[in-house]
């Protein structure tokens, strides 16, 4: 396969100039729709879930994987994951726990990590004792040790460095600013006191330290497994490291995949075979890296027009469907559906949404071959936090999902 | 009344200790509901639109409100804005059409303002002859014109120039960077060739160059709004020009109202009776203005403890329900909704969503009373964008709606 655009694999590239995605054809699949639809690929998806089995392999520990469903709830989606063996589900609201029961995981499959968690939802998680809880906060441990003494939980601790995408501050969920998540070795003994109060067995150390890390960031990231792991030696009981989600993907030219020797070589020191910790199971709970680059977003082109000095593509969608790319910088790479037979070089297009607001723009001044009405761009890396952060603003929120 | 806080007025303040709202004491109503619940009041409303009507009396021009749907579309809030009959509505999209119409509004007191409008979009509008459309771009003008010639446009233009809250660049909808929305200088003369050849008249001048200007930036608007009055010497059918909407309203302490006479002033100079251009129709097409103040969303404490050197208090909501704080750094003011007796001094506290974001959080290190378990707090502002663009992210979605 000849690659001309640098996210072509594959699953995923042109076929005699028309872009195929999971053996489809996009642009047949996208006129069978009038409006915005995603796509998902399951293939894709289980060859996530493989490819970071593979790199838990290598730690030489047993492991873990909790798919975290906040990236895709897509009912369809979360039924063929949870058929898939492969994992169980990382959750962080009631809500999402139905969600996960009623797709077929078994309650021992899931895993709780959430923040703010209300008495409310503490009751209702309760109800299924299989579950298990990672506490955010010493007034959770408090008020499952009122409700439930001498139960097991894991306890999320915050190292107090962390990283992430491009090492986006908004990305970052641990580091120099004091964050909401975890407990931090200030308040690490209170913590532990209160666990011993209610009779609770810790049996997880829990940590998140930031969202989209590629290779470049893993030294950093290897400093703050470092320092969660010296949580460890306080808890006789553990029997599991949960690291987070996190693990990151390509989103521009330059991004270089996740190496997976160096990851797994770091977990094996710190927390694995190689580290004075023997026997931990690592858990680990991604979601972007399942199923980011197993989805798309396909709009339809409008107008293209000069506006001032740029040339625009407008779309009918807007960043409601897929807010990374206004808010957090993220980019959905455009590919138009179709590239034209003449081989024209690629022009400059700025590609605009449908949502009366200045930011709803998908991508500035890219490389695009040349654009009419009515013809199909392809969002990529549009399968995680894309439909799952949807709303309806300015009612532009009707689209259709699907999974290849 | 005596004010301790900045954002109290007579009918948001605090009554012996407890905060009111439209005439109601906000404890007891939080505590009628589980979740998250926004309350709205209808006769802030009405006063809000009484204000902005005596504003526009004097610029001594006919003058016409149109209500920005998108701000907020709860259904009975919007009902009772049509039953006030200061106002028409603003749209920007089909479904918003269909909202509008079944909310009591009439095809002729609706005027569309969209962007990437799609000839779907068109086909939709078209159905509805008495609305009024603003075209955003040379292909829309084209567009209407093949599908209804000889019939009469507004188009909104672009004066390179604007401002918004704070000179926020995200909230500056034309200004150095070239912009998505409305047709430029340079591209002017292909505009009204369009119209031309179409037969189409051109009867409103519409801009809208950036969101919540308050009295600081109007130095800054009267600039923009002069660039824009030179497009009307090309329009001799005008009748309507509508200056879109971007009024602001105080966010922080340190925040004065928006100066009417100035802004009046500004009006009457440029496109008013002290202008070159007698007789024409101001309109206005305000959101936040109209709601915003109008709103707030009372959430429930839960743990409230130190991390590391932060005192956290969490909340049962995150920015998926209301996202200005988050992603535009727009407050929504936390109010306690009940101070204590003592009078104790304010202690610096972080509000947290239920969010497993970094950037969740609704004010960093606010001055607050002491708050615990089961207190509710208020965040004022809630009033525009924020049920409006809310999300189901994590399953956190649910929430009430109240109109006062």
């Amino acid at each position: 396969m000849e690659k001309r655009f640098w996210w072509e694999r594959d699953d995923l590239c042109y076929v005699d100039g028309r872009l195929s995605f999971a053996g489809h054809d996009v642009s047949t699949l996208a006129q069978q729709t009038a409006g915005p639809l995603y796509l998902y690929s399951a293939d894709r998806i289980t060859a996530n879930l493989q490819r970071l089995t593979r790199a838990l392999e290598q730690t030489g520990s047993a492991h873990q994987i909790y798919y975290a469903m906040k990236a895709n709830r897509f009912e369809p989606l979360l039924d063929m994951v949870a058929r898939t063996g492969l994992c169980g589900v990382d959750i962080c609201s009631p809500g999402e726990l139905d969600r996960a029961l009623t797709s077929g995981f078994a309650p021992q499959q899931i895993s709780f990590t959430g923040t703010g968690v209300s008495n409310a939802d503490l009751d209702r998680l309760l109800q299924q004792p299989g579950v298990h809880i990672n506490c955010d906060s010493i007034g959770m441990i408090r008020r499952i040790g009122e409700r439930r003494p001498g139960s097991s939980i894991g306890i999320r601790v915050n190292p107090a460095m962390g990283t992430g995408y491009d090492e986006s501050e908004k990305l970052t969920y641990s580091g120099n600013g004091t964050t909401k998540f975890g407990i931090y070795r200030e308040q690490w003994d209170e913590a532990l006191a209160v666990a011993h109060k209610y009779g609770l067995t810790v049996d997880t150390l829990h940590f998140h330290v930031g969202c989209g890390y590629l290779s470049g960031q893993l030294g950093q990231w290897e400093r703050a497994v470092e320092a969660c792991a010296l949580f460890l030696k306080d808890l006789p009981d553990v029997t599991t490291v949960n690291i987070g989600g996190g693990l990151g993907l390509p989103h521009r030219a330059d991004d270089a995949p996740l190496d997976f020797d160096q990851w797994a070589d770091i977990l094996a020191r710190h927390i694995g075979n190689k580290s004075p910790y023997l026997g931990l199971t690592i858990a680990v709970e991604p979601g972007d890296f399942i199923v980011k680059d197993a989805g798309m977003l396909i709009l339809s082109v409008g107008d293209v027009e000069m506006k001032r000095d740029t040339l625009f593509a407008y779309v009918n969608g807007g960043f409601n469907l897929a807010p990374e790319p206004a808010f957090y910088d993220l980019p959905c790479e455009p590919a138009a559906c179709i590239l034209p037979a003449d081989n024209d070089p690629l022009v400059a297009v700025t590609i605009a949404g449908n949502i009366n607001e200045a930011l709803d723009i998908w991508a500035k001044d890219h490389p695009m071959p040349k654009l009419a009405e009515g013809d199909h761009i392809a969002f990529i890396n549009a399968g995680g936090y894309a439909s799952a952060m949807a709303s309806n603003h300015c009612m532009r929120g009707e689209a259709t999902e699907r999974l290849l």
